[in-house]
């Protein structure tokens, strides 16, 4: 390793910072952490660091990333790894006129054991030397580099992450209120409830200032919702109030075998 | 084994008949297959075996059980595995007035490879010996047999089926109606949307003719997707119509994740 290729985390404190501290130092990197009222300045982190790491929530991003700005040199690396991509870039764009900078999303959270097999999407916004090595580190640690364009990522994560927070916020509140005992309905599932429920699961280690973020700050996420919304509306209209629900929801029901099917050719086989 | 103690199946060349012919036979039992237009009549069907399983759809259930009734004698044994227990449990009453009688309902499809932690929801309906007999022989295939009165079995099947199916032909259809390419959409995906679409797949093998019957038969159906709808709108309501969005869903993911924290004390272990 070169001498000097230090990787500064600013907000090397939190969750994804310290996951990502724990990860370069595993690595063999030695590790800046700088956190609010903890570490070096902006200026010192820039001059003693070759990559720039922003780990740091989405309302925070912009000043972050400006009170850094002035601080980047033509040598230094700059990646971020913010949950949406329009705005990020866009930002990094504006403030960071020096050096290389990599936009990058973890699909997953700080709570993985493995990167093995995990989905990392990224997007190069000025530079090459950056973005070949951080493909090189992550891809033999195990992880799937995908690249994708902020506007089509965003509409993705509207999909991906919106709409899927949306369904399991909704789905855990319909289990909070209603007077079923969890333990009966975990005792009384099928193979496809408990697959539903291990993903509710999840939440459990999930913070909840970065999904409101992300259901508030995605581009996408109101269209998604209201897409929601509508399909629900129209599949109780068909199952409830038509002349024929029979009919209408297995046709539907077709529709979503389809999908299903070609889910099976594309997904990985469990177990 | 007792002599004579042959299982009729009524709906044996169908998928879930098969599936516990298939059964039947490798634990050593002689299966005798009724179905459309095919095998013994009811009065040969309850003279020879000892046993009467009727696996028939839901629509047609009451005929059959009339149908059979008059054949049915004292030391027949009778078990269904209709996926709705308070009518077929009503109907089998009514009608079946000599021999043992048991509701279960086996709550896995056919194309599970193996009976080993699946869970089979059952009510003894008249005498001691069929259930004995149907505890001790799915027991030892590894099955879970848990005791649901009919009542509490279809509201919990308002959630864990109906409710469940709904979402997944919703989501099955939005996914189709939106022009993002289901191969990216695998290839961008967390693990919790994985986890979802893993499920989804599991439509690929079921049937419509059983998912409409399900939908639409269960008595508290209707009831489980109206709280759906409500709770989404309230959702949306909060996010997208409301003085502090970002207050309301953290309340609200707040709630969902104590009910994940309580899935993971509940919830087997993943991999």
């Amino acid at each position: 390793m070169e001498d000097n290729f230090r990787i500064g985390i600013v907000g090397g404190k939190g969750k994804m910072g310290s996951f990502f501290a724990k990860f370069f130092r595993e690595k063999g990197y030695e590790v800046l952490i700088k956190d609010v009222d903890l570490g070096p300045s902006y200026e010192e982190l820039c001059k003693t660091s070759k990559v720039i790491l922003l780990s740091v929530p989405l309302d925070g991003f912009p000043q972050v990333v400006s009170e850094l700005s002035p601080y980047v040199r033509e040598e230094n690396w700059v990646f971020d790894i913010c949950s949406l991509k329009l705005d990020p870039v866009r930002i990094m764009r504006r403030y960071l006129k020096k050096g290389e900078v990599l936009a990058t999303h973890p699909l997953f959270g700080p709570y993985e054991k493995s990167l093995k097999d995990r989905i990392i999407a990224y997007y190069p916004v000025r530079g090459k030397g950056i973005k070949a090595w951080f493909i090189e580190l992550f891809s033999s640690a195990g992880a799937k580099l995908v690249y994708v364009p902020p506007r089509e990522h965003d509409r993705m994560m509207g999909l991906i992450q919106v709409m899927n927070h949306f369904f399991l916020v909704l789905f855990g509140n319909i289990l909070a209120g209603s007077k079923l005992d969890l333990k009966r309905i975990v005792d009384l599932s099928t193979p496809s409830f408990e697959g539903i429920l291990q993903v509710l699961r999840r939440l459990a280690w999930q913070d909840e200032n970065l999904y409101a973020r992300i259901q508030l700050d995605n581009p996408f996420g109101r269209q998604f919702r209201r897409l929601f919304l509508r399909e629900c509306k129209r599949l109780i209209k068909a199952l409830d109030y038509s002349e024929d629900p029979e009919q209408i929801f297995k046709e539907k029901f077709i529709k979503a075998k389809l999908i299903a099917k070609e889910l099976d050719r594309l997904l990985p086989r469990e177990d």
